[in-house]
């Protein structure tokens, strides 16, 4: 089947979470699906409240846009070629790091997005979960 | 704690995961805490893709009124005391069945939104997670 | 001057904060001035948190109609001449009781508006409140 | 208890009001609680009103990251790690000075934000709000 199932997004969000316990930090953690809707969601105790919205939309721009929102943060600075995405999609695009895409070969099949501590925090819990998908 | 754990957040969710499974139902089940923010989410597959909305509203609802959305609608309808509440609040408020208040004695604590049947099916659903905080 | 002061508007919530103690209901309280722009705001403590919204909007509401909103629910019931007005004004319009003008002579110059309870009690607050202004 | 009272919220307004008084500006204060929710505002005479959203979106600013939003700021912009975050959260996100976490211990119980005039100014009062948080 062409899409993420509860079961694969729970061990997605698992191991974003364990990674985010090893790295000291409180995430959000959000995973949609092929369609970028809401699949499954979890907030740690203490992680900030203004990340719910953030993890959920970096999900979604990953899925939405096929790439790591990393990647798209590059061209999306005043004066890149993308500058201004992120008012596009009613704010729905996050242009920082913490979303990635989970793919079935080359298949886009959903997304991964984290967010609670600095942009590398978040991406490295990011990477965790996207590891734990297949 | 004057708040809900994501520990009891998942056990409200696994409980009326479970109680939907048991149903043959495919229900949006969404947890928000003390102070309406979302916790935690899953939908299980199959489940409507309109209604990962509607439950985290229905959780919402049932927090910021300390109140079934159940009970809440009774009210709500044209001709009632409080007929025109679901234009308040951004929308945010739903005033049909499925949202229930999660409380540690007289305290509201959080709540449990169900949302991906008809209404008795979504309220049976939310109230087995209800039943399973503590 | 023809506008509310902060002074005047503190008056009126603190007489409404007083009625609804004595009442023995957690209110919210607010006040719009002339341009029905809010002056001011408290939340007593355990007071809903939905209800922030709608005291606010029910103040907006009765300015910006100069009357009271439990008169406009009259009329904006299914059926009723003005029908369909709580989806006007981005959903600012609140149609049930507990929002009341406040006058200089025959010009309204703002108006409260209180959300929390019943609607008859939300109903006699308003009224505590605009009682105070002078 | 895990939250502000209202009395603790008044007792910052009115710390603010009074040094906003001294510095000779007209100032909209806010105060949120531990969800992010308005507890408590005021706007003085002659305050700006494009101000009342903005002061109320770095209260909820600075409890929903747990940081003053002046520190937010030097992330937020064009090329920083969090460029893009004002257009998360629905246009809550507020990026520039004037918002500041209340805490007890180390844990954030609310917030305060004030908007009326330069940053400068704006971060001043705020501070002397959140001095009289205890």
């Amino acid at each position: 089947m062409n899409d993420i199932t509860l079961d694969q997004a729970w061990q997605v969000i698992d191991a974003a979470n364990e990674a985010a316990t090893t790295q000291g930090t409180a995430m959000n953690i959000a995973v949609v699906d092929v369609g970028g809707n809401l699949k499954a969601f979890l907030r740690m105790d203490g992680a900030w409240l203004g990340s719910i919205d953030i993890s959920i939309k970096k999900a979604w721009t990953a899925r939405a846009f096929d790439l790591p929102t990393a990647e798209l943060a590059k061209n999306s600075q005043s004066g890149g070629q993308f500058f201004g995405i992120h008012a596009s999609n009613q704010g729905r695009v996050m242009i920082f790091a913490g979303g990635i895409p989970l793919k079935k070969g080359d298949a886009v099949v959903g997304a991964v997005g984290v967010s609670g501590g600095m942009g590398e925090q978040d991406q490295a819990v990011a990477e965790a979960g996207a590891a734990a998908f297949r």
